[in-house]
C-alpha cells in the first residue's frame, strides 16, 4: 500500500513533470508560473488514494487529481484578483506579476485545460468526471460570491458562514475523493460517503485555517498571523464572538472590524483577546471536532480495509493537529 | 425542412425560456442579463441547422446550440473587462453595470454552466462535444491573448492578423456547425467538413465585421462607426493601408494610430481615406470573397442534399452582404 506521504511526492512530481509548450506564450507563462509555485496539493493526493482504496492503480487517477489541482489554481487566480491580493504561497501573485487582464485570460485557460484531462478516460467515466466537476465548481463560484456578499453583510449566521466554506472549500475535498472512487469504478455507496466523508473533512480543515489565521504560529503558518482580523473578515471566530459577546465586547468588536486601523499590532492583539473572553476559540475547537468526527464516523462504516482506514484517519487527525 | 430563420426564432425562444433559478442572485443576475441582450445568435442557429443537415431532430441539437451560446457570452463578459467597454448591444456592459469582480466570477459560471448543457447527451456523444468545446475555447483564449499582443506590437502581419481572428473569432462558427454534426452521428469527413466550412466562413465573416467597423451605415450598424479607428485597432484594413502605402500615407497613418485623438470625426474621416487611397478597401473585399469561396467550395462537395446547400449558401451571402 502507498502511503498519503508517498502520494504527496508522486503528484509533485507528476506536476512538476506537465510541459505546456502552448502559445502564446502571455497566455501559458503564468499558468506555468502559479504550479511552480507547488502548494499543499491535498486535493490531488486524495483523489489517488481513493482510486487505491477502491481499487484501481493510482496511475489511473492521475489525470483526475491534475484536473482537481488546476481548477484549484485557476479559482486562486482570479479569487486573488478578486481579493487584491499581492502574495500567494509567499510569492507574488499572478495579475500582480502580470496584471489582471493577464489573470483572468489565464484563469481562464486554466479551467479549460482541467476539464481537457478528463478526456484521458473513456466516455463513462469521463462523463462522470465531468458532471461531479462541473457541479462542484459551481459551487465553488457560489461559495466565493456568498464570501464577497458576507462583505457587506452584518447579519451573517453561523450556519450561513458554514455553508459558505462548504460550498467554497469543502465540496472540492469531497469531489476530489468522489473523483478517485469514479475512476475506480466504485459503487454509488461508496462514491457517495467518500465524498461525504471529504466534505466534512474540509469544513473541518477550513475552520482550522480560521483559526490557525488568528492563533497559529508566525515561524510556521506561511501566511500573516492575524490577516484575516486585518481584513476584518467575518469568520467563525468573529461571528461566535459577536454572538456571545457582552455588550462592552460586541461593540468593541464591531469597532475594530469598521476600520483598517494603522495600528495593526494592537488591533490583532485586542481582537484575539475578545475571541479567547467569549469562548469563540474553545467553541471553534468544538466545531473542529464535530466535522472531524462526523468525517470518522463515515469512514468506520465504510467497506474498505482497515490499514486504508487508518491511513486516512491518520491523514485527517494530522491535518487538524497541524499548525501550517 | 427548417429554415435558418426557423432557427432563429427557435433558438431565441429556448434562450428565453431558460430559467437560472439557482443562487447567490449576485453570481446569477449577470448571467440572465447578459443572456436577456440577445444578439445575433449565430453560432447556435448554425448547431440547430448542422444536426438538421445531418440527419437528427434539431430538439436534440437544442443543448449543445445553448452551451456554444453561453460559451460566447461567457467570452463577451471577460473580454469587455479586458477591453474596458463600457456597452455590449447598446446595452452597460456586465461589470459596467455591476463591477469587475462580478464580471469575472459570473463569467466564471457560465462558462461551467455552458459544459453542463453537454450532460443532456449519452457519453460517447457527450465526451465528443466537451472535447471539441473544449479545443476550442482554448483557442479563443489564445485568439484574445494574441489581440490583446497586437495592442502594442508594431510588426503584426497579415497571416498573423488572420490568425488571430480565426482563433478568436472563426473556430468557434466552425465547432457551432460540427456540434450539429457530432449530435447527429455525421462521419468524421463531414464532422471535418462542416467544421472547415464554418471556420472559412467565419473568417469571412471578421473581416466583413471589420469593414463595417470603418465603413458600415451609421443607421443600421449598431456599434459605433470608426470604433477599430478611434481605438488604434491594427485590422485588416489598417495592416494592408500600412503595407502598401507609400511613406507619406504611412507616415500620417502612423501619426493617427499613436494618439487617442479627441477630434474623433477627423482621425475617422482622414484614415478611412488613407484605407481607400491604398485600396486596403478592394482587399479586404477580395479577401473576404476568398474566405467565402473556400467556405463555399467545401458546401458543394459536401454529400447533402441540394435544398441545404442552397440554405447554407444563402446564408453565407447573405451574412457577407449584411448592413449589420
Amino acid at each position: 500500500m502507498n502511503t498519503i506521504s508517498d502520494y504527496k511526492s508522486i503528484i509533485a512530481d507528476y506536476i512538476e513533470s506537465i510541459e505546456i509548450d502552448k502559445k502564446p506564450d502571455e497566455l501559458y507563462q503564468p499558468i506555468r508560473y502559479i504550479l511552480s509555485l507547488g502548494g499543499k496539493q491535498i486535493r490531488p493526493v486524495l483523489t489517488l488514494f481513493a482510486a487505491e482504496i477502491f481499487g484501481a492503480a493510482h496511475q489511473k487517477a492521475i489525470y483526475a487529481a491534475t484536473a482537481i489541482e488546476l481548477f484549484h489554481n485557476f479559482s486562486l487566480i482570479h479569487d486573488d484578483i478578486m481579493d487584491e491580493a499581492p502574495l500567494r504561497r509567499g510569492k507574488e501573485t499572478v495579475h500582480h506579476r502580470w496584471d489582471t487582464n493577464t489573470g483572468i485570460l489565464s484563469g481562464d485557460a486554466m479551467l479549460i485545460l482541467a476539464y481537457q484531462y478528463f478526456e484521458n478516460y473513456e466516455p463513462f467515466i469521463f462523463r462522470e468526471l465531468a458532471k461531479l466537476f462541473s457541479k462542484t465548481a459551481l459551487q465553488v463560484c457560489e461559495g466565493q460570491q456568498l464570501d464577497i456578499n458576507f462583505e457587506t453583510r452584518n447579519d451573517v449566521s453561523i450556519d450561513e458562514y458554514i455553508q459558505m466554506i462548504d460550498y467554497k472549500t469543502a465540496v472540492l475535498v469531497g469531489a476530489a475523493l468522489e473523483m478517485g472512487a469514479i475512476v475506480a469504478e466504485a459503487s454509488s455507496k461508496n462514491r457517495q460517503d467518500i465524498y461525504d466523508f471529504g466534505r466534512y473533512l474540509g469544513i473541518a480543515f477550513q475552520l482550522q485555517d480560521d483559526y490557525l489565521d488568528a492563533f497559529g504560529d508566525t515561524e510556521t503558518f506561511g501566511k500573516q498571523v492575524g490577516g484575516d482580523i486585518l481584513e476584518n473578515k467575518k469568520t467563525f471566530l468573529y461571528l461566535k464572538a459577536m454572538k456571545k459577546g457582552n455588550n462592552d465586547e460586541q461593540k468593541e468588536l464591531t469597532e475594530w472590524f469598521s476600520t483598517t486601523a494603522n495600528n495593526g499590532e494592537e488591533k490583532i492583539k485586542q481582537v484575539k483577546l475578545i475571541f479567547e473572553n467569549t469562548k469563540a476559540t474553545e467553541d471553534i475547537q468544538t466545531e473542529i471536532r464535530k466535522y472531524t468526527d462526523k468525517a470518522i464516523d463515515i469512514l468506520d462504516k465504510l467497506a474498505i480495509s482497515d490499514n486504508y482506514k487508518k491511513e486516512l484517519r491518520d491523514f485527517s487527525l494530522e491535518l487538524m493537529n497541524r499548525t501550517v
